[in-house]
């Protein structure tokens, strides 16, 4: 094992994702010491409780004392006040990241706030779970998954950005480095839109009057499911992610749209040609994933894995 | 263990529920002989090099030959010509059943056809997976699934009925019974329109000039994934079920498309409290569905077991 990356990471906000940090900073020692802040006195309390960081500290100000590594892992619309709150405190030469699911809107709202003798180099694990809060982490959530990398402009200072890499990839991440809006973008197709559409789809089945819930429950093993698993994401690091991705999003649901009246009228007037082009077409996309390691494709489907 | 539940079993189509079936039965001595039939000869001759049936059959007609139950499992706009050819060879006093995903359309495709000394009982176990073909099928697909029988009218007689729900019980399903028509409804809810969407979405990535495959393939980690496994079932299943469920396809994308703009616009308008009251409002049926034992609930997502 190689020594830690950073001497002291300030963990501020307590969910799944710097729950998880922690644990996979533990697992490889590769930080000297962890300290973490979470603005709700009951999330502090667990953190003590289950030993989540070496030290909770009852302040932002408090936790980032000497930290060398700070990363804000709170919804992207708190971002702004905390960066406040941080910023006086904050050691010269220090590295500033966050884990947020935008990018442009963070590095609008932290960057201007921090002080010219800190570097700011924004992040984003593609990874999470239907959970949140500091009970939800583990280890191993960031294992062979990406991390983007996406420094706030071209000035970023290129040592920083690689030890905050070479921190992502010994938690076990492959990383990317990619510009804010082009990740607004891509994020957008690969998760935001398809978020927002699962919801969509999960609160029509909760309106319908004439079926009954009992019955989407028990029913929902095809499709509906992997929908419910999705729209039961944390509701407000979400709206922090539509109200914040707002250009991107509203592109992406043109389109999307736009192609689904194109199937529903060929439904409606039966051209059962349109419909088989276009669900041979997608079923090449997801053989790209496979190939890319993205996911598995065995004969059960996992069933007998403890996921179903 | 109890004896077989019928003598001669027919499978009608060899894909991925015949081929489930088979095991399923083989599992537990369900039916005293399986003969299959498939249009292809080259599925029939896989099935015979993996030992899919006990007896692969070059005619539909030689395949129901004494057979005592007959389970139509190929797509639903196939459903009716093969029923023109096995009507002539049915035994008195057979059962003829069907896996398709819609009924009403089945049973107007296909009950016009059949002499009047066997009984009809449609049916659709809700399993499956984006796998197809003969090779795709295991024993362990219905285990703890829903299988919907829909009678085809007020008239099928109960013996039949209590039969064929045994048989798919002791294949590993729970079994209820349910109109056509609220069927229809239902499933479009729960399976149809849920597939339809994720084709929608993964076709717009796919299409999105400024987005690479290779990004939209890399980065799919949470939501666009589960998309795709959706988008990835088979093709021609697909079509025949949006064409043979029209009238509640369209009602629901109505809906959806409805829901989906008054989250645009809240979106659009900055309306924050709107999209957190609906996400908060999903994630009730996720808890339900975790209840009602549809899914797992697991720390780590499941990431350890094959599926991740």
């Amino acid at each position: 094992m190689s020594g830690p990356v950073y001497n002291r990471v300030a963990l501020i906000g307590l969910g799944l994702i710097a729950s998880s940090m922690f644990w996979a900073m533990k697992r490889s020692g590769l930080a000297g010491e962890v300290t973490g802040y979470a603005r709700s006195a009951e999330t502090r309390d667990t953190a003590r409780e289950i030993g989540l960081c070496d030290h909770v500290c009852d302040s932002a100000a408090e936790a980032v004392k000497d930290a060398d590594l700070i990363v804000l892992c709170v919804p992207v619309g708190a971002m702004e006040q905390v960066t406040k709150d941080i910023a006086p405190h904050l050691m010269a030469g220090a590295t500033v990241s966050d884990v947020g699911s935008v990018k442009r809107a963070v590095i609008d709202a932290v960057g201007p706030h921090l002080p010219s003798n800190v570097h700011f180099v924004p992040a984003h694990p593609l990874a999470g779970t239907e959970r949140s809060g500091p009970t939800s982490g583990f280890a191993e959530l960031f294992d062979n998954r990406w991390c983007l990398i996406v420094p706030a402009d071209e000035n970023t200072d290129a040592d920083a950005v690689a030890k905050l890499s070479e921190l992502w990839e010994k938690m076990g991440s492959k990383v990317d480095t990619m510009d804010a809006d082009h990740h607004d973008l891509v994020l957008c197709v690969t998760s935001h839109a398809p978020h927002l559409i699962a919801y969509t789809m999960v609160g029509v089945a909760d309106d319908l009057q004439r079926v009954s819930e009992q019955e989407v429950i028990n029913y929902s093993a095809t499709g509906f499911r992997d929908f419910t698993r999705i729209a039961a994401s944390d509701p407000t690091m979400w709206r922090d992610v539509f109200l914040n991705n707002k250009e991107a999003t509203l592109e992406i649901l043109g389109r999307f749209t736009e192609e689904l009246f194109a199937l529903q009228r060929a439904i409606r007037t039966g051209d059962g040609d349109h419909l088989h082009d276009y669900f041979t077409r997608t079923r090449a996309i997801r053989r790209g994933i496979l190939e890319a390691g993205q996911d598995v494709d065995v004969p059960n489907f996992g069933r007998n894995a403890t996921k179903d």
